[in-house]
């Protein structure tokens, strides 16, 4: 890789190179398009065209843009032009030219934006929020049209397997805003949404093939813009599932690789272990850490070389564009561990002097407290790098609510195990930035982790939106959708009603069955109870220890006190309140927030089998 | 609690006390003595008689000890008296008297003697020792005589119960040290040997009713400071387990308290809730935090009350002064947790302003990495006081190795457990100061716990040898002493041969069977082996992914790598050992060091099933 900064902006090796052919075309230039008035001036344009290498001279004439130097790649195929975009730029064309000496080669016209100033973007997710997270190809079709595209790897669609294609779309997204809406959700998280030019298994979105396109069988750029308007009319926000560490095997500059560093390369297929206990043991073989770091994650999955700058800033600023593009709030981070920790770092300084209240929450799909808390920002114990993360996909407390309801109180397990991990949130610089789920693409859904057993599953609904954290549901949580992630993927079925020519509508209560309309019903409450009141987002913990299968705690602030009591046994319980003083002293009476029942907090209490009550008190 | 001054020596309640009854008689003052040219030179001694608290006026003429201050108590019982010992104070005894205005009601000759400049105390337990733990009533009867003391609430003597004196005592110790010394045991840690004048289970030690006397059925103060000069003698060191938290019920100090806030007292008996999450717990119920740490260990058992600070200067002078007094290099502190953590901090500090190289290590029963590591001292995380413990038992690699050996690996389980947790290494201040163990006086013997299987247990041995921190075994380990915890205690079984009339001694080859010396030659050799290489002691750590139930780890330095294969499979297992080139590369051969067989390490290799083999590398 050469680096040359351009004075003249002539190439010294134009001699030779006077002899060679030269590129006719420039393909595409990347990112986009950019815009006027970004703190983020200096960018870095990926010039991809035939020989487009083999130019010895740039020329960007129109004042507001200066180049600052040109890039030339092991590809011939390849231009790195680093621009500054001046304080005085105005929006428009921007005419990038081309030589061979002085032929001119080819041309391009970039164009710069105005910012739109009075859109709704990057105002961070934090723990006043409920996600909905949606696989957005099994969630509502919109847009049949889009359901196929032809000149695309994968054109089946197939809505009897779940390995294919089935469909939904953005449109549809849109189209249910307001029933979710409705539901109390605020924030909307979709898988990956960009071009996913796989051969197979596209739909899942995370080998995306291309960094500034929405996958046509989703919809456009524009839809996607939309979409993030239409959430922000609602008082809504969009999370942006972004995926730093990888790309699919057919994005387009693993087609064609700009250099030979481009990706972490092997001498045969290496996969990564998955041991994110390699980045922080103190005792790790560097070759461990660098199987987990730099293996691909999968044969379809080439890792990105994040040591690379030129990777670095194609990640970045794909990222900063998308914020921009489309008004994103927050990002999901897949495969946090997977990361280079410094680029990670200096990745999230660079979208957060762009955007101050934007946020982050990585996904660490680990397997301890210390395994999770490593990965975080202004954690500094055994760790030279701030990543500045600010909350985690929080699987601890994940595992510890279903053993809590499926497994009968022990010494460290059933309950215990829940309580005893919030315990040790005293690891965290901010607990409250995780985000709290039950289940999601990946894991067997909570229904049927519970058995089926719609107690069990309001008692765990009713501790996600109690909890400290953002609470994230996954779709379909509120109509009993089940099934297990292994053997036949089904954790990912669609949404029944959002696709036409389905025999029954669960979006609407005249879809539902009994026991589905009484879940909704029952998400629908505490969601909108938990939305109206900001004791549940930034009110104080208080957790009692555990006795005799009994876990009860508090959120409270100066205005409200929730007490939350949840009987983990198989056998219904009387509760006796007197032990709960230290928060309950001030208080006579106690509403249940989903019967609206009124009763004295100092007489004892019933509870049946795997109940769980929130209780507002008075 | 009244605290005045001495300026004139004259108590302002000299009228009020005028016609009162004043004590004829000193009972005891403690510390027993204290030494001339000692850093901790202010010392508060303990006067304890017949209303003795209605003294006006207490005089020290002699020069050398200065009266600082006197305090009275709730109970008219006690005095305490502050006093300082000069830099020019001589060995000998100073007269303490007491007055009723100006009659003499008492004295009492308190000693201050030389210390001894020779003696070899204080030296810290480190990574190159190897502790031998010993319940000193079950180990070796050297005295029959003092097997049965009259006048003492327990005197029955059952070999046949668990829950009975058997007879075990410091000569009996002693008597086994060239045994120790010949075995690899570099420290001896006996449960506690202070007075425990309970009337039921008092061979255990853990409720002490004197601070400053051996109990009389283990033998003298002497015997145990000849204890310490005898392991000194040998090289070695000595152990002293400490119960800051708690007394025995029949305590004198309990029996007739000195003031009403020395205990934690409760309206009605309340235990300790063992939870250990609501010291650390940011969310912790202030009730249920105070019923941890200040609620009972037992019935039998009153917690100190250590924000008092008479109980303060009474815990920390009587440790000091057993250090001081018999020899002692480091202090195993019972139940850790359940102190309170400022004063650990202080107690630490004082201790340590004494004895610089004097360490410590705290018992964390307790079942997540985060829980243990919260106690450390430097660790700051959640944390505003510097506990300045240095290391504790590690409970959470004690779990492991047993998993390891007894369950088959899967993802997070088995032997993965045991990498996961030594991963986690990065978030102790000081790993190496960590004590390791296979079991102790509380947790089933481990011979048990494998099923007695021998290469398991000889893995498990050869893992304790190998791996970072301070290894500790539990009497017997060598010999295959087994059994369980409950029901019936038989994890404090006699060693055989220690106690007259015992058909077979263990303690000779001609005793043990085959099995049993082979055990003992092992440990032995691993032991010896250990203590003669340094690489074991503070070489660094090098751990590799588990892959196929087969865990490799290293300790290595610049003169030597010691590589540790252990197949916890239930089939033999054929390694090959490429994928430790970063460790192998620069060697050819590898000798293991039980079998002295040398063999190519770049070949494949052979494991039995369970089987662990400790190689030195050449």
């Amino acid at each position: 890789m050469k680096r040359r900064t351009f004075g003249t902006l002539v190439l010294s090796s134009i001699l030779l190179l006077a002899n060679q052919v030269i590129a006719q075309s420039i393909q595409r230039i990347e990112p986009l398009h950019w815009w006027v008035g970004m703190k983020t001036n200096k960018i870095q344009l990926v010039v991809y065209g035939d020989a487009i290498g083999e130019c010895t001279q740039v020329k960007i004439s129109k004042p507001g843009i200066d180049l600052l130097s040109v890039h030339h790649a092991d590809n011939k195929n390849y231009l790195f032009l680093d621009i500054h975009i001046g304080a005085d730029a105005q929006a428009g064309q921007y005419p990038i030219e081309f030589y061979k000496g002085n032929k001119r080669a080819g041309s391009f016209s970039y164009q710069l934006k105005e910012r739109d100033s009075n859109a709704v973007k990057a105002q961070g997710i934090n723990s006043s929020d409920l996600i909905y997270l949606i696989m957005p190809d099994r969630f509502a079709n919109g847009n049949p049209g889009n359901d196929i595209v032809k000149d695309m790897r994968e054109t089946a669609l197939n809505r009897d397997s779940m390995y294919y294609r089935h469909g939904g779309d953005l449109e549809g997204v849109v189209g249910k805003l307001d029933y979710l809406q409705d539901l109390g959700i605020t924030s909307v998280w979709l898988t990956p949404v960009l071009t996913n030019d796989m051969p197979q298994a596209s739909y899942h979105g995370y080998a995306n093939t291309e960094n500034y396109h929405i996958d046509p069988r989703f919809g456009t750029n524009a839809d996607y813009k939309r979409l993030g308007d239409e959430l922000h009319r609602r008082g809504m926000k969009l999370v942006h599932d972004v995926v730093p560490n990888h790309v699919g095997l057919y994005h387009w500059t693993v087609v064609d690789k700009p250099m030979t560093d481009w990706l972490h390369e092997w001498p045969e297929f290496t996969q990564t272990t998955y041991k994110d206990q390699t980045v922080f043991d103190p005792y790790a073989s560097q070759d461990d850490r660098r199987k987990m770091e730099k293996g691909w994650f999968d044969t379809t999955m080439p890792d990105m070389n994040q040591t690379n700058p030129y990777v670095r800033n194609y990640i970045t600023q794909s990222h900063i564009w998308w914020i921009e593009e489309a008004g994103i709030d927050g990002f999901r981070i897949d495969t946090y561990p997977y990361n280079d920790l410094q680029f990670m770092a200096d990745w999230t300084q660079s979208i957060v002097d762009e955007y101050p209240d934007f946020t982050f929450f990585g996904e660490t799909w680990v397997h301890s407290v210390p395994n999770q808390v490593y990965f975080l920002g202004g954690q500094q114990v055994g760790q030279s790098i701030d990543t500045k993360l600010m909350g985690v996909t929080d699987f601890q407390l994940n595992y510890a609510i279903g053993e809590a309801l499926n497994k009968e109180m022990d010494w460290t397990g059933g309950v215990n195990k829940l309580y005893s991990v919030l315990a040790a949130d005293y690891q965290y610089p901010h607990p409250e930035c995780n985000v709290l789920f039950l289940d999601n693409h990946d894991k067997d859904r909570f229904f049927s982790v519970v058995e089926e057993d719609i107690t069990k599953y309001k008692s765990a609904v009713a501790w996600l939106m109690t909890t400290r954290g953002i609470p994230q549901l996954y779709y379909g949580t509120e109509i009993l959708m089940k099934n297990f992630s292994n053997p036949d993927g089904l954790l990912r079925e669609d949404f029944k009603g959002g696709f036409s020519g389905d025999a029954v509508n669960k979006f609407e209560a005249s879809g539902r069955t009994g026991d589905e309309q009484d879940m909704w019903r029952y998400v629908k409450t505490l969601a909108n109870y938990r939305k109206n009141n900001p004791v549940l987002h930034t009110g104080k913990t208080m957790q009692f220890v555990p006795e005799d299968g009994i876990y009860v705690y508090f959120r409270y602030d100066d205005d409200k006190t929730i007490m939350v009591i949840m009987n983990t046994n198989k056998e219904s319980k009387m509760i006796k309140t007197g032990r709960f003083a230290e928060r309950i002293q001030n208080y006579k009476q106690a509403k249940n927030i989903m019967t609206d029942k009124v009763f004295n907090i100092h007489e004892d209490l019933s509870l049946q089998a795997k109940e769980t009550m929130v209780l507002e008190l008075f």
